[in-house]
This record gives C-alpha cells, sequence and structure tokens, in this order.
C-alpha cells in the first residue's frame, strides 16, 4: 500500500476533492488515499504550508501528499513534486513545500524537487484552471505506483521560499507570534519548545493578559482560564481550557506574543 | 475494485453519510467509497444533478454514484436506478440525475432507468425517511458487486426530468443565467464553450459590469479583477482573481448573463 | 476487512482527523476507515454519545469505533477501551459511550470496559493533549488488528456514566424533551416508539404549537408544516417538510415536549 495525502482549499460543498479521489484511482487502484484537508483558508499558502509540516513526518514512508492551494488557481507558476526526507510532494511552485523543506533541512534530511514538465504522467487533456485533476492527483497516483520522481521532470533547485517569521531576541526576552489558530481557538505560535527549555520558568504575554507559567495540559487549568502550553506540534500554544482563546483575547494570526525570563531571585 | 461515490444534502455533522459507507461494505467490502460531496445544499435537487453532471464521466467504468438529495425525505416518488454511458446511478426519482441524461442522450450514449422495487436488494428493515441508508446504499452495493441493474426492478422510461434553462438567442446575442456559484464565488453560468466559439470575440455584461474579453486563466488577471474564462466542466464562469465574484457583484444563482458578440469593423 | 469508524469534534479544517487514517494504517493498513463525523459540537459529549448510540449497531460485527470529544482535551481522565454486543469503542472515559452501554445492556447484550493502560499499544512518544493520535488510534488499529481487548489494559466496572433525561410520566400524559437537532432542524426526542405504541393516538405539543398526529412521514405533510414522525433511530422527531423545525420553533436542545393521549369518546 502506498498513503496519497490530499490537502486543498476547495472546501466540500463541490466535486473537486471526490475528483482527486477518483483520477488517483483510475491511475493506482492500490492507493490509500487520506483526505488530510479540504478546508484550508480559500488562497492562503502559509496556512497549507503550516498543515503539512505539521503532519506530513507522521505517514508511513513513502508517502505522497498532494497539495492544492493557491493565491490564485491557473498562474503561471511551475507545477512540481518533491522528495523530503522519506516523504514525496505534488503541488504548485510556490511555496506551499517550504516549511517542510525546512524542517527536513533543520533535520539533515535530503530535499530534491523537480519541475513536473513531462506530460507523459498528467491527463491527457490538462484544463488551465485545474491542476489538481489534470497534473498533481495523476503525478501523485503514479509516484505512488512507483514511478521514480526523476522521469516526472527535471530538477530544479530553485522552489519558492516562503518566509515564515522567526522569533527575535530583545534584551528582555524573546517575540513571536501566532502563526495558526485552530478549530478550538488555540493560538498556535513560532516559538519552538527547544527556545523554552534554554530559558527556565517564563511568563508569557499577549495582548493586555500575562501568563505565569508553562502548563502540562489544559486539564490543571480551570474552565475559562487562559493557559500557555507545549502543543502536540512542539510549539508554544495559547489555549483557553473549555473555550477558545481566539475568541477571549480577539487575536488573529500575526498577533505578538512576548516571553519573559522569570527572575528566581 | 469498483468505485460507489456519494452525494447528499447529510452535512457532516451527523452519523448519516458515515453509515452509508458502513451499509455498503457490510455487502461489499472490496467497494473504493468517495465522498463526492455531503455538503450539497439542503433539498437542491438541482444542485446535486449539476454536480454529478460535472463529474461522474472521469470516473472509471463501471462506477456506481449514489445521489440522496430531496425536497422531502419520505416523500412517496420512486426510487430507481440507471445506466448512462458506462456509469450506474441510484437515487431519488426527482430529477437528480436528468443532466447527467441529457449529456448521455447527446453523446449518444445508452440511458435505461429502473425503478428500484426488488426487496431483495434493500435492507430487511425499509424506514419510511432514510432510503440511502436502506435502500440506495445496498442497491449501489449489490450494483457495485455485479448484480444486473435489471434485476434490482423494472425498467421505466419516464424518470423525472428537471428543466435546466437554455440560454436564449436575442437580435443582440445570448442571454445566459448563473446556474452555480462554488466555493470560491466563482459564478457558473449556462453558457457552453461551444456556443461561444462559434461568436467569436465577445463581451459579456453581467449585472451593471462589462467584461471585454474571455481570459486564459485567472493568472493573467490582477488580483480582484473580473474574469470571463471558460471553467474545468466546458461553461462560461464568471470569477474575479483573488477574490470572490459571488460577493463583489452580489448576485445569487438565477442572475442574468449577456453576451454580446464584437464588432469587428 | 475490519471497520474502524472514527467520531471528533476536531472539525476539518486542521490535519487532525487525517492523521488519526495514518496513526491508524501504519499498524493496520487493511484497516477500512470510516469518518463517521469530525464535526461533532466541541467539547459536547453528549452528542457524540447520541451518534455512536444511534450508529454503531449498523457496522459489521467486530468494528471498533474511536470516539474524541473531551470537554477540555488533555485532562486527567482514563483512556478505555469497551466491547459492547459485538462492536468495539477506544475513547476517553467521560460517559461518551454510556447510551452505547445503556443500549446494549437493554438488549441483553455483554458490556465490558478496560483502562487502556498497557504502553505497548500506544505510539511510542505520547504527548499530553493529543491522546487521539498517541493512543486512541494506536490502539484501535491494535484491536482491529485482532489483539485481545484484554491486553490492552485492565478490566474497569466503574466507567463514567451519563445521565440522558428520560420522559415523566404525568396525569394527563408524558412529558419528553429534545435530545438533538440534526443539519435539517428535525428536533430529535427522548421518547422511543414502544412509548407512543403504548399509548394509542397522540397529540404532541412543544411550546406554542399543537401537532395533532403522528405522520407517515415528510411526504404526507404540506411543505412548511409541522409533522411528528418516528425517525430513522426510533424515536418521536418533530419536523418540518422543506423546512428547519428548529428555526420555526426557536427551540434549543433541552426543549420541553408533551404528548397527550388523544380522547376517543
Amino acid at each position: 500500500m502506498t498513503i496519497v495525502t490530499l490537502t486543498t482549499d476547495f472546501g466540500t460543498g463541490d466535486y473537486a476533492c471526490g475528483l482527486l479521489h477518483g483520477v488517483i484511482w483510475n491511475i493506482y487502484p492500490e492507493a490509500k488515499i487520506i483526505d488530510l484537508s479540504h478546508d484550508v483558508p480559500r488562497h492562503d499558502v502559509l496556512a497549507g504550508a503550516l498543515l503539512l509540516a505539521r503532519s506530513c513526518f507522521y505517514f508511513s514512508p513513502g508517502s505522497v501528499h498532494v497539495a492544492v492551494v493557491d493565491p490564485g488557481v491557473g498562474t503561471s507558476r511551475r507545477p512540481v513534486a518533491a522528495k523530503m526526507g522519506n516523504q514525496y510532494f505534488v503541488g504548485p511552485d510556490n511555496g506551499v513545500f517550504s516549511l517542510v523543506a525546512h524542517k527536513a533541512l533543520q533535520a539533515n534530511q535530503p530535499v530534491s524537487f523537480y519541475h513536473l514538465n513531462n506530460p507523459a504522467y498528467w491527463l491527457p487533456s490538462v484544463s488551465n484552471i485545474f491542476h489538481g485533476r489534470d497534473i498533481f492527483s495523476p503525478a501523485a497516483a503514479h509516484l505512488a505506483a512507483g514511478v521514480p520522481i526523476d522521469q516526472m521532470g527535471s530538477p530544479i533547485s530553485d522552489p519558492i521560499h516562503l518566509d515564515i517569521p522567526s522569533p527575535e531576541v530583545e534584551d528582555w526576552g524573546w517575540v513571536g507570534q501566532v502563526i495558526h489558530i485552530d478549530h478550538f481557538g488555540n493560538l498556535a505560535t513560532n516559538i519552538h519548545k527547544d527556545l523554552l527549555a534554554g530559558m527556565g520558568p517564563v511568563r508569557i504575554a499577549v495582548k493586555d493578559q500575562v501568563i505565569n507559567r508553562l502548563s502540562y495540559a489544559f486539564g490543571n487549568s480551570s474552565s475559562g482560564e487562559l493557559t500557555a502550553l507545549i502543543d502536540s506540534a512542539g510549539a508554544l500554544s495559547i489555549c483557553v481550557a473549555n473555550g477558545s482563546a481566539a475568541e477571549l483575547l480577539h487575536v488573529n494570526v500575526g498577533e505578538r506574543i512576548e516571553i519573559y525570563p522569570v527572575n528566581n531571585d
């Protein structure tokens, strides 16, 4: 078996996401297809990039991840395939894979990109506005079926990069930001647990609120209380037990987060 | 393998769509099931009919398409199965398959309908208000497993038809209308590319806006600009690059679209 | 084949529900996975419990049902597995399985619960806030693969119970309540058809409306008319043909329903 995951901003009200399944199974009926999400916010390449980077390395070696999130579908960006670590990726060259690449490189995993310019692995007729159906799904199915990635097209060395802001050091501590808000209103940040591990006890400030310590889990907090914890992806997250931090604080992606070491004198 | 697709207005908050998978796999564990959409607007048979007609012929020969969209569930309309082209269909006789039939007949494909009146292919106990579980899913599973369609019930020659408005010719050009609005706010119309191909260069008017040409893809437009292009189903679509035409123009399904040939003098 | 169903409040905008598929297939690639629903209202354990109780016994013997709905994820409640009738269950010990247990006991089916305290069946590294990924999915995959449930952990005799209100008898009839509102705005109640069967003809009152009889199906009602019928789960449901009873009556879960026997004098 080979797993093929799908990540798109298509929504579920139309046939588009189901059609990708059909195209993949037409080419490779043994594929085990997983809808990672079809509800990436429309045109939000960074949200798709984060979703992939936080989940792709949990899948079995050789899994193929299709991403179709574009700032504008039908633009002239290249279609690409990539191998990063032991996972494969297929989608537009618009940065949607750049956070995975960053993670792979940090872990000393190999990263290689290819321009999907071999029409032998497309559908016979390619529309200008549905590359998910006509190029990406067929290429993913052929990869899952065992076609070597370097037969799909020419190697490229300049895939598009998205810049995700890094936390910045200040005299008094660190400044990070909210990079994702999930279904429960939890605020994922760009502050990794390794950074916090080096700081000892901390206070965390967001908007006009201060959180005095890192918690172990929601279950240690009173209902409605603002809590800072390390989320399942290893990043600092601001949460409310039985509630939504995003609604409580009225914050959006991009909100500033300040980390202060606690003076132990 | 045989593919079984599901198209319903059940939403995804309840167990209903998952239960269809369970019933199908109880009867035919080899089925490869695809959720085409469970978010058809409630009771909107025309939306379901369009979704099927635009997608069903992409699936492999012998695929079975279950549709459960009813103006009112539990009404006394007949349950039907159909073979159109090389695809099978199971659902209510309320017009949900009539746009597929129209397309099949235009392509000189065979079309045959059957009344699902043989209880051997239903669940043992049939409720009046969940035919999806009790009649349609079991019939689809048996079809996918290879039971001949003419064993499922009696042939019928008068399936219900939905009228989809055709574009109308005027002295000065054509009048069409918006028949579907997708997740991105793109306006699909009833104007097929073949009609446009015969007209040469055109101008397109919708509400108080005029679009001066057909474009090749979103990527050729400025962000926010109103664009007319041929969508992936071969129909004229009014779109906004990186935006929603439906929101920009405040239009709904049914909105009038005017096509003017451009005077090349 | 073994079926594994997933019921969560994760929503579909994130990778969480897809990741459960990946974890299960890593351990047991033959699993046939069904997304029962990922749109249970956030933190609503009773809604998840109802969804499972109304659907689980339709699945083939040996199916495994994973439920991840918590009032607050990462709390210290026990992770549990259960066997009830011929179905298996994996999730938090917070009452989400108690309505299934009630149904199984009523049908004289065996019910046994186990504390999932054998880490051999977890992922190697367990986070405090994603038990769905780290404990429940792996345990479900091992159960589906044939590991005996009593190897997963210690038997327990005190699983948490949710109280679902029973209908109450009065001098003049019965008082029940709305326990679930579905996608179509139908009001499911805690009044079972067996109770009604013993009463003969009835009138049903909800808010300031009176419904004079039980109907056979929506199809017998005029569009927009308030209707009382027995739903596909065997319970009294208040509906509006081609409309939403919840919107028409402005009611929520918990609304009082009165049942009056009709005087046949």
